[in-house]
């Protein structure tokens, strides 16, 4: 195929100009005057060497495109501004001289699948790729202040917790920043439900959806094996449908995927019962997926609990997958007295979150380790690192903290989940 | 967090208009005059109701991006075209009665992890989503013609196969066009080891890495095991070193990873030996991984076998990994005659092709099925679709059949392996 | 060492006749006169000969013995008579014609891992070493009978099923003896919770152990990973303890095991409390797991509930999990106000029944199935087979129809979940 | 059922005494005199208390019969004496003080799945059962001996190795008991292999059969799809067949097994190429597994290896795999002249022993260290412990380093593989 060939394939778009804005990330040297720089020692190596044109070392002007899917036709360019981030890797120069350095890993909360892998690898590489000798560990149950924090006299905190520690991370940032410490923060987010906003998608997520599909699976042949057999699966995601889509997706099992992002109805025309109805009567079975944070709001709430909210302030989940369990047993009594049915219930919440991560995400914590070091010896500070279109990024820390990452269900992702379910859209026409 | 602190973090970046250039997708309407359009039948559904902004339905004018990574200082924007390709999924008007289709699913040569979901899922889509009831299978071993095709008068063909199908399956589709036949053509490449290019990643790609850590992991616990025990792990690859380079970041045992695009050599400094040797010293033990298709220069070619070409006159591969476990047994009785020293030897080939898809495989084996059925029944034809930056795309069946996708050893991802694992870079300075 | 060596070491015991008593097995041939015997088919391979000595084919004299543990001190031998059974496997001489033979393979009731090895061996079995070509598959929801039976015509049936199928496969055995009819008809029982006396374990127990494992491992993850953890499991086994046991002594994560053979009590001393007390403070976590069929005695029943029984009239079962954990929580909100302290609950009940049969468990169903196939072809009937001390014996149906098989607490067994625990023995002391 | 029911179904059988012999076990107090004795500190736990009667302690008088399978047709009972060993388990009375005690583990050679479980027990059910506070590993790589033995001064040594670590064992003891030393020695057989013999299994054979059989899946998974495809499964087993038929006994794949214990041909009528073209014909694939010590007298052995010894003076062994690989592919040219034809070649070893054992073997291992334990603070001396007929057993060393476990091709438990498979018996008749 020659280059006309290929130009023949090629449609001209006229477009006018993208309007790229770069997110600034923070750096030591905006507020700590004459800092010091040094070559990376990774430039040291007697093994290798470095040319200038060998895409080892990331320079300040490498930056990722956020937006990449487009509608030419009206709304392309669009005038809001597109957002571009700092490309991560290893710099060339850095700030830190790295025999100097005390670093601090912080963990925050409960158990994550890859949680190790990103600590051992944050050893690893500080320890081996710059020779960083002073590196401790703090478990934090709740809360760390800047106080603690300096007075164990860190240069550089990484600190690995979901969003309620990550916007407790950018006050120790904003209060270091005011203070002109000379001390580079982090945030790792860690969150199975994969919640949280701008990157691609959070560490041990993708070893949550292997295990919910195995429950999936499970529940699958329990139905299968009963007359008018039902699995109803519970998984985890208070806040969004993540793991409950990703995993319906890789099943291909389900029948019906409930998440908090989309409300649901049990009763009446196009709701849940007359659509299960139809699938016991074509399949014999049906499958039944829900995410712990769906239909909080039909679940009729005891007065008692009404204002009752959590020790976050939280207002207190319902468990949607028992209560779902009752009423299908109370329809099928009512509509169906007499016949077979059968639900068998499975919430593996406690088994997803212990295991170890698998290959997608061991590679992803290794790269977010050494991502988020890398950024810290360059001297960017209050920052998270993530992948963004699949490349990883540097993008200011109280950004990510406020991002949320609902699943969009006016936009395509849901859409597959509908073409490939058949479910219903309950919009109660 | 206000629009005006938003608007503080951004930096302006003063760029001229990148010139976008859309890749055209054929359509059966371009050389058939005439051709019908139908509404989408999933417009039909008792249980769910498209708007048209629910984003459902995908239309022509939605585009992706390709390059998304760029150095604004010098070459942003470059004066070379940035390539897009359509958006996959379901449009509101199709050129097929589905009533009316035959659909012919062709399979060619060997074993991947996630074909059996591809071909499940291309016959529950169009038997369930667009109600197709003439589906059959094609076991295609060597060659199709278009004769033995039209012979069969499927109206829609979808081939299942690696770059030689790939090939094969455009010239089958310029026959088509040139004969003008209302057949609507698209090509899924199968190919585990990740060797093909523009699209993200081949289907099975994820599953292989998974398991290929797994030998990995058997090598590392061999080695520590043993007194200057070495684990030693031939992965698949021949063209490619992808699925040895993830199993790499995605294992954190490796001490050294060789692949066909980086030339390396064993004796003298900076060599192989050389740096086993320190590694053996500093660890007492070490784990090297090689693709089945690195080091073919260096592997001494009996005269008998220098010209010899297998069936598809490639030049015939010598087995890296059992002349690897030689020359190191050699070199280690050479040097360090009569210390212990053990070599275990993985070769998991046959047991990585024939597992079980894992849920990432799944989930996109399903969209990737999926995809090619929406794009058929657009009446796209002459295209493979695939994940371009996370988001599935349409892409002309020539460019994939002829696009490489080696590991590129000037970027970043080669760079991950270098940082992470500290080897050698072979470039006998 | 010569064989004086040899006697040295033996000490020799003057033993009084063991007293030996073989379980007869019914046969066709005893209640239809004339029957004709026919030459096994296996002897007409044409790729192996079986000579008369090379332990192909097994007699009707071979037996297996019962009882292997003896205390010599006073009560070896007793006078109990010592139970033997015949050795299954195949014979020379068959009751059956293959060629004539229709075969009936019969289902009742849930999941269990390996029930499809049963089935598929069942069948290949059959078809392959015998010739039989009339078999097919009868799936019983409820109840099978005598007159459903013989209006199918079968000359063979395997009945594979739970505790209360067994007991009706026996009334129909004994129907179709006062008929005599020329029906062979056997049992192959299927319970999970290994709940079976006489044979060593029930098909499916293994792989269910391996799942409790995983599910204990996962708790014990959990647990540790906050402060005052406390995993809870709840395992399958209504009757028994069986599953419990064995995932305990196979995960040694295990703090206290509940079974529904042994009592416990929560409050006072060398109560549970108390000692969770004890090791939360020693380790900081604990793992507790708990058989369903455990502590029915001492959830407090609603009076409601006080005569309620399910459909076969046993007792209603209450959720001695749920309940175990919201008593937990309560004490230690009483005991320990204000400090730190979390459940994780696992019941993996569902993900346990579902999966594939571990290679132990497939083997033992290849067994159990090929065992069947010969023992029926050799005229035997109204039998079970199953593993005695390790080798496959027949049993009188009737026997293991009515033979429990509890965790005796007065053994070795459950002592040896005591030493490796140090758990309380509840005694109210 | 009433007693007189189950009297009827007894059939008497007249029967001689059964000669029992009991294998005299070594114990310190025969050659130390005045050995002081002591409660077992498992009667001081706080929270259990032992009756004489729960069957928590064994006594010396309790027993385990070897033989259970008989003929009573002829040569029951015969005259040779049946053997019958003592019950592991805890004693009473112990004759060791667990605070003065110091406990040396010892580990040989290679790898195995639970060798982990194995130490750790010994160490917890050391630390926490008895309050040994003293306990310390030596990794031997090669040879121990007493005198480096003795320097180390311990009073109770665990020596974990194959069969050439327990013959050293045995010599230790020897001397030992000489020097009438106060030490104690047990020996743990450690053989994936599952090679030694009268125990009824050695720890990690059944975690190796579990990997064997998805390596034998992959192989018919490859073999099944591609025409006249042939899977070649090479197994762990130099001496023995056990782990080759117990995987194939699980996997129902299987066409041809063959082991050591065996001899087969490869040409002529009733050969290996005959069967497998009868079955390539009938199924178009077939799957062979060996193992990698079978048919080592049919591969020509090059002059230069006839006398060839590796360094414990065994004859190097050659690759069954790789040769039969060879063999078959220039069978089929020969045969087949350009017809389709695929060798897919597996050769899991190293995978195998390094996987973490499964719940069977841990529950082995569990109860394997603490009777070890139990055992040795009892003052037995010179004994390995295992189970005998499904009951731990302990048994003088002398005798279980000298045992062979070979596949017994006269026994059932080869029919079973003949039967299953229908494979050739391989004798040229």
């Amino acid at each position: 195929m020659n280059t006309d060939d290929i130009q023949d394939q090629l449609e001209s778009l006229t477009i006018s100009p993208i309007n790229v804005k770069l997110k600034r990330l923070p750096r030591l040297s905006d507020y700590i005057p004459d800092l010091k720089s040094y070559t990376n020692p990774l430039q040291h190596n007697a093994f290798y060497h470095h040319s200038d044109h060998d895409g080892f070392y990331i320079s300040h002007s490498d930056i990722i495109l956020r937006q990449i899917v487009f509608d030419f036709s009206g709304n392309f360019p669009s005038s809001a501004p597109h957002l571009a981030y700092h490309h991560a890797g290893p710099r060339k120069e850095i700030l830190f001289d790295p025999k100097r350095v005390r670093a601090a890993i912080v963990t925050c909360g409960g158990l994550c699948p890859g949680l190790n892998t990103v600590i051992r690898e944050l050893v690893i590489g500080l320890w081996e790729l710059y020779g960083v000798r002073e590196i401790f560990g703090i478990k934090a149950v709740v809360t760390i202040y800047v106080n603690n924090m300096t007075r164990l006299n860190p240069k550089q905190v990484y600190i690995i917790g979901g969003d309620g520690t990550l916007r407790g991370a950018v006050q120790i940032f904003n209060e270091i920043q005011r203070r002109k410490l000379n001390v580079a923060v982090t945030g790792i987010p860690k969150t199975v439900d994969n919640d949280v906003g701008i990157i691609d998608r959070s560490f041990g997520f993708q070893t949550a959806v292997e295990m919910a599909q195995q429950a999936i699976s499970a529940a699958h042949v329990e139905a299968e094996s009963a007359p008018n057999g039902i699995g109803l699966v519970k998984l985890m995601g208070r806040n969004t449908g993540h793991i409950t889509l990703d995993a319906t997706l890789s099943s291909c099992d389900v029948d019906c995927c409930l998440i908090p992002e989309h409300d649901f109805y049990l009763e009446g025309k196009g709701g849940l019962f007359e659509f299960l109805d139809l699938r016991l009567k074509e399949n014999g079975h049906a499958v039944v997926v829900v995410a712990e944070g769906a239909g909080q709001d039909i679940i009729p709430r005891p007065d008692s609990q009404t204002q009752k909210t959590d020790d976050s302030g939280n207002p207190v989940f319902l468990d949607i997958g028992v209560w779902l369990k009752t009423e299908l047993k109370k329809w099928w009594e009512r509509e169906h007295k007499g016949e077979l049915f059968t639900i068998k219930y499975i919430d593996p919440t406690y088994m997803i979150r212990a295991v170890t991560a698998n290959a997608t995400d061991n590679l992803y914590c290794t790269l977010l380790a050494h991502s988020a070091i890398h950024g810290i010896m360059a001297g960017y500070t209050g920052f998270v690192t993530g992948p963004i279109n699949g490349n990883y990024a540097y993008i200011p820390m109280d950004e990510v903290a406020h991002a949320k990452s609902p699943v969009n269900t006016n936009d395509h992702k849901w859409a597959w989940v509908r073409s490939v379910t058949a479910q219903p859209d309950f919009l109660r026409t």
